[in-house]
């Protein structure tokens, strides 16, 4: 993968470009035409020290993508009739995953204040969109530059994984639980000490609706313990 | 949605939360204790004047998130030991978006620096991490936030929608196309005037492998005219 910025000019930007390639593990950074002040000033980026100084500088965007065999550009798609299909990153994404699974792949970003120009277009394959609004469509480079690589190193199956399972404790104490917090109420005057069976019901199932992890249901036995070791005292 | 910036420090990563904001359509921007000055230099964020003007200002994470059904902490989860259950944004964004076809929902972001305290998860349901690396975790603010609402408002059934389908020549049209080639190739010598089968065969694949839009098909057909007239002109 290649993250190619044409004309960059603001140096907290190609750093930012830099760090969200290292926070989603892409390397091949490259510059067309960038402002030799931007990009010695970049070089301070939090901890992407390792892309910046892997980055390769260029003339020209024919250059910098010589060795690509996809070239996407990304566009806001504002007020320029654009003579590209379009792809919103969603999509887009999934192109360029396959791809690179056997090809070097180039995607471009143009510069923050007008984005690519039809020049730069012209050596893209395709062009690709984010999905923001219509009325502000253009996003800032580094942010532009993150939410793309992100899509790239998403996992759709990490949308049915269940959180690390948090471990659950037995019935049996819920059970325990369920009692000593009925002996409490009962002692509270909330419930009649012969407790109807409808209440505890309602109990029970207060309690097993709190979804409790092992550990929190001993932090509760603790506690009810000790609230009806106080309530015996008085 | 409420984005809650816990103790912003730099007025450029309010800008741009307050910038991916706008771009991706949410409005409820929160701040907890953040230095006023960085809250005043903000204002000039790029297009995003609507979402930093409606602001609101707290002094503690427990009021800014009083009226929310869901609080949802950010965390790179880094060295600290975590209390809490940690979902990768996939599956987190779900879980967020669903919750928020009801009820609000608070999406806390730490401080530059520090990121959340554990004072601050505490007032978390659970937390959510953007799936970086581990050998680099920490992502800049206004990074974090884009990308994060880049998954809200991610669509899904995107990955399956093919572009904006992009007119298609009809055979007759091909057809001509190879016709025209063939002749160009037949006078230019490539293939003897008299076309084997079979590399008429394989001109017809060829051409049909182009998968030209109506309107490139047009362009070849020109282009192939002229040449012939100029081959026959010689």
């Amino acid at each position: 993968m290649r993250v190619v910025l044409v004309a960059p000019r603001n140096p907290l930007n190609i750093g930012a470009a830099a760090r969200a390639m290292s926070n989603f593990g892409f390397a091949g950074l490259r510059l067309v035409n960038a402002y030799d002040v931007a990009y010695r000033e970049a070089r301070s980026a939090v901890r992407a020290g390792h892309v910046l100084e892997g980055a390769q500088q260029f003339g020209s965007v024919a250059e910098a993508v010589a060795d690509c065999a996809l070239v996407v550009g990304t566009t806001s798609a504002g007020p320029r009739e654009l003579q590209h299909p379009i792809r919103r990153l969603e999509y887009g994404g999934k192109l360029i995953r396959k791809r690179l699974a056997s090809q070097p792949v180039a995607l471009l970003f143009g510069s923050e204040k007008f984005g690519l120009s039809n020049e730069d277009m012209a050596h893209c394959h395709w062009l690709m969109r984010v999905p923001t609004r219509d009325e502000h469509g253009s996003m800032n480079l580094g942010q532009a530059v993150a939410v793309c690589l992100y899509e790239l190193t998403r996992r759709p199956e990490a949308v049915l994984a269940r959180p690390e399972t948090k471990k659950r404790p037995a019935a049996s104490s819920l059970e325990e639980l369920t009692r000593l917090l009925l002996d409490v109420l009962a002692r509270s005057g909330y419930v009649h000490e012969r407790v109807e069976s409808s209440t505890e019901l309602k109990i029970r199932r207060l309690v097993r609706r709190m979804d409790l992890s092992a550990h929190d249901a001993e932090i509760w036995l603790g506690m009810l313990r000790q609230i009806i070791w106080k309530l015996d005292s008085r």
